[in-house]
């Protein structure tokens, strides 16, 4: 039985390699796409789920999320990394589909209750959707069967500040609420995603065998691949989003610590998670009684290439 | 030439281990000690150094410092540590001697200002004192020769929190305008300190070798190793205030980062050094304009030891 799983996003060059990912598993079952500013508005973000899904040809929910953050002002959208429409300028038409009536958060819950621990939850973007889901129905906290994230940096520097990775910066206030709800979260942050390099050549394969979406996330990619190249130095892109995935669908590809985790809300710190590794009775008490996290620290990162190319090219 | 230093204390037993090395290296030249809350009350700390003055028969100033932080209430001390009197709970009869008529912050500026650029302010406890002589005379930023902290971490876990150390979380206001001052702070953290342990044997070579202080830094010494022994798992003590003197004496023992360090000062992270340590251009400015800090990431800790050992049974 493949895992019956809902992908929040804010599709984002990588949220559509995630999703075709996701789709392309045969053991992974998407029952729908929520959506969340981020990378992009929540309004384009809604029309690029639509998008991707009409894309691929499946029947597949996409439920509009919230627009701002649970506290804090709504940040400037990061266009230099995914381009004005979320796809490195690519400019696709706009989709025929609209979003369902019900919200993301109440898709969600809706989702969950009647799928008692089954659903897995996989947030790729800001986490205002999940926080708002379970602040209308505490009780999906016992009844999903896990919360897997993208988002965050223990010991790896972060990407908008020294400690912050961009989806928690994004929105902490709701990230703090979810890291400290009753559930178990996994967290693929960048202590895993920066070590993991996709290189052209893999895309290139992609493009050249993957009828669907090949060319699309090849032609978008070019962007993207274009700011880690000119902004980090680095050879290839990060796969931020895409590990959430490998995650779900073969843990053992990763080493995780387990422990708390909160979230820095202010100052300097803000949007740094911080996992408790020690079993240390400190004088700062924000860990206690806080549900234990896995996250990931240590990635088989060719494994993860090896899982997306094989589902991809298939 | 030895180097010229005052050291900012809190004694507290791994001061009074750190004063004394001090004391004993040729290297080194001790012009005072001001004091500082943190481990006691600044009245302690005060009554605590010049005990520490009178046991070395030298004539060293003793100058009283801050009482409570820049901006944030005064902690309880950390007597489960220290002891309540700061030195283990061993009760030395009251000093004969007192606090010269200058504050801390006063002495620093003045002893600055009479030897430009040849002072190294040695600070081992919070940074109130060093903030305030900024706030009073930021000219020495120029003038001191260096600035070496025992405080803060990087990647090691806290002591105080999951991310905070002592040091810094008691004064995290304070320890900001340290690290963003235009000066060289030269940060010895958790990072090198928790990679080294001194053991019981070592306190027993300096108790048996040191007629000064040995029996004295020996007592005091149980109720810390009990703690760390207690608390921590640790076989030994970790070694903090000497390590900064280690430093002072010989750089060469520890590998260190360069790079901007701004402190948290509140929430959840309060009291977290941040080291940016990448060239990324951020979307989080604090970090953008401030003079670089060398933080200390590796350590010999053999060589730190012996140098220890050395001068205190010399």
């Amino acid at each position: 039985m493949p895992e019956k799983i809902i992908i929040d996003t804010d599709p984002g060059i990588d949220d559509a390699m995630a999703i075709f990912f996701a789709m392309a598993s045969p053991e992974l079952e998407l029952l729908g796409l929520t959506t969340t500013f981020g990378n992009v508005s929540v309004d384009m973000a809604t029309q690029n789920a639509l998008r991707l899904v009409e894309m691929s040809g499946k029947d597949i929910p996409v439920a509009r999320g919230a627009s701002s953050p649970w506290v804090q002002a709504l940040l400037d959208y990061p266009d230099f990394v995914h381009g004005a429409d979320g796809f490195g300028n690519v400019n696709l038409p706009a989709p025929k589909g609209e979003a369902i009536d019900l919200s993301a958060a109440q898709f969600i819950v809706k989702t969950v209750l009647e799928n008692p621990h089954d659903i897995t939850l996989i947030a790729i973007g800001p986490l205002i959707n999940l926080a708002l889901a379970l602040h209308i129905e505490p009780k999906i906290a016992q009844l999903v069967n896990k919360v897997v994230i993208m988002g965050g940096t223990i010991l790896e520097s972060g990407n908008v500040s020294p400690i912050a990775e961009a989806n928690i910066f994004c929105d902490p206030h709701a990230a703090d609420k979810v890291f400290s709800a009753d559930w178990h979260v996994h967290m693929i942050g960048l202590d895993v995603t920066h070590k993991t390099l996709m290189m052209d050549a893999l895309q290139e394969r992609v493009r050249d065998n993957n009828p669907m979406c090949g060319q699309f996330l090849y032609n978008a990619g070019r962007f993207y691949a274009d700011f880690y190249k000119a902004h980090r130095g680095a050879e290839g892109c990060y796969v931020h989003d895409a590990s959430a995935i490998a995650y779900a669908i073969d843990p053992s590809l990763f080493t995780v610590l387990n422990g708390p985790v909160r979230v820095a809300t202010e100052g300097v710190a803000k949007g740094q998670t911080i996992l408790k590794r020690t079993n240390y009775k400190y004088r700062e008490r924000h860990w206690d009684n806080i549900t234990d996290s896995s996250v990931c620290m240590g990635v088989n990162a060719e494994g993860v290439l090896a899982l997306y190319e094989k589902a991809m090219t298939a």
